[in-house]
């Protein structure tokens, strides 16, 4: 019996790394092609963010594949305009972005990033600065449940801090999100791993700053959009929260800003800014390929391709 | 039956946070003075670093408590050259210390300082650099199985790393320090925990940096003097290992020093540095407090007293 072939395109020109790594795993059955233009075959479209006119000149797509965690709001509502196509995206960088959330959380705690400087600056007179936070035995409270959310509760765990995790419907050992305000008094870190969708835009504002900790160190590797931009710089500004990591913004290179922020987050001391480099590791592009295989052969068996978004939901 | 009144003296004036932990828990029978001349009749003397002629004059000594972990060689010396006098420290510091090991092991691995200085002076063309290091999965070597370097050791595993120990003499999990460089090679970092002892100076020099990856990152929360100085500056200024993360040094102000090394350790852009800030948490008073009521306790039934440095070996 022959297989049946599928045809997959990737919407960029693969590395060096990512492209052996695929070689050495690709499916049989299954062909690729790659670039700008996907082919007019193709079933399989692996794409960031592929526009709706582009998919609708394809009549054989089945599926469009988002190749990393955080599904842009704008795919999302494309593929929902089509009919018969999946969307799915690949988790493959949910370890280096949870270390992000940790490495940003042990940055804020223990001040190293004024600490650092003060040192080379003016050496042992730096030893005189407010002592730090310890972590453990203290409260996490985690915001959003999916790998990377997962991943970020068990390396709290991992180093002595108990959790609470909250997701959108609860359940897993999770609070539902509606009990949100009774976790946030409790925590001593808030670390977001939230997708940007109209339930999580703002999520966290100037009500929710209000009952946080004044010592709570907020940290979002998700989306910056779930945090009030305006709220969040006058509660860092002001001192009413502990300090805060940042790895997700609000003003991107594609939106043609030089800037992250409307506000001025590079005066602030108690802040960590990181440009977005959670999933940005030496073996990104190999763990990339080996989640795609994985998701093509499962296509190429026949059965459901994996980690399918629920278009409805909007993650 | 009355009991003995231990008479401790505590060689420095506590600040409030101390004196109120302390006052909360002193067992009966234990009566505590504080400052620079210890009383008299002082059988248990808790002091940083005491010298030989002070002890000397306390004839009813019989115990010398060091209030942190790390034991100076001369407090050990001294001590020595007494007769029935025990020396003791206090582990409450040993989370906050391997707490420092782990916040500069992230802070290396994800370059957060270049990455937040030029994130604020340039905004987004900040994305532009090397990629960071998973640690996920990777290899800790971890020197030293004490308080601290067991805790770096769990955190390690917390995160996902696998951890080889080692220690002086091997067993309960870890290595001998005689096949220390068995381990070396497979270190994807290397993190030391090591008292001062004529054994561990220098024990991590030249021929040991050959021996590593160059890609290894090194962190030390022990003592400055277990890696050779020189050879640590040569092999990260020479980019022979990936980078360093160092709260431990080898100048510090009570020898007169403004600067922690004869090199310019603050010249390098892979190193993070700390001035010696492991222990300094917010809750460090309070929790000596406490691991000090524990050991008076003990002293005051008549047992013996905990944490007893072993002054043959030297730690």
């Amino acid at each position: 019996m022959e297989k049946a072939l599928i045809r997959a395109h990737f919407g960029w020109q693969p590395d060096a790394t990512f492209s052996a790594a695929l070689q050495d795993g690709l499916p049989e059955g299954v062909s690729v092609t790659t670039g700008d233009t996907p082919h007019p075959d193709t079933e399989i479209l692996v794409w960031g963010r592929p526009s709706l006119e582009q998919m609708r000149r394809l009549p054989s797509l089945r599926a469009v594949v988002v190749p990393f965690t955080g599904v842009p709001q704008e795919t999302i509502e494309a593929v929902r305009a089509l009919e018969g196509v999946t969307l799915h995206n690949l988790h493959h960088n949910a370890p280096a972005t949870a270390e992000m959330a940790i490495a940003l959380l042990f940055a804020t705690a223990k001040r190293l990033i004024p600490s650092d400087a003060e040192f080379r600056q003016s050496g042992w007179k730096a030893r005189e600065q407010p002592p730090a936070m310890l972590l453990f035995g203290k409260k996490a409270v985690v915001l959003g449940h999916g790998e990377i959310g997962r991943r970020i509760a068990d390396c709290c765990r991992g180093i002595g801090m108990s959790v609470i995790a909250v997701s959108r419907t609860g359940g897993e050992g999770a609070l539902p999100a509606n009990r949100l305000h009774e976790a946030l008094p409790e925590a001593d870190s808030l670390l977001l791993a939230l997708p940007a969708t109209a339930e999580t835009e703002g999520l966290i504002g100037e009500e929710e700053f209000r009952i946080l900790k004044p010592s709570c160190i907020l940290i979002n590797v998700g989306r910056g959009a779930t945090v009030d931009e305006e709220a969040l710089f006058a509660a860092l500004s002001e001192g009413r929260i502990g300090g805060a990591g940042l790895d997700v913004w609000y003003r991107y290179p594609r939106h043609g800003a030089d800037r992250p922020s409307r506000f001025p987050f590079e005066r602030l001391g108690n802040v960590v800014l990181s440009p977005h480099r959670g999933a940005d590791v030496d073996e990104n592009e190999s763990l990339r390929a080996q989640a795609l295989n994985e998701l093509l052969l499962a296509a190429a068996q026949g059965g459901p391709i994996p980690n399918e978004v629920d278009v409805a939901a909007g993650y």
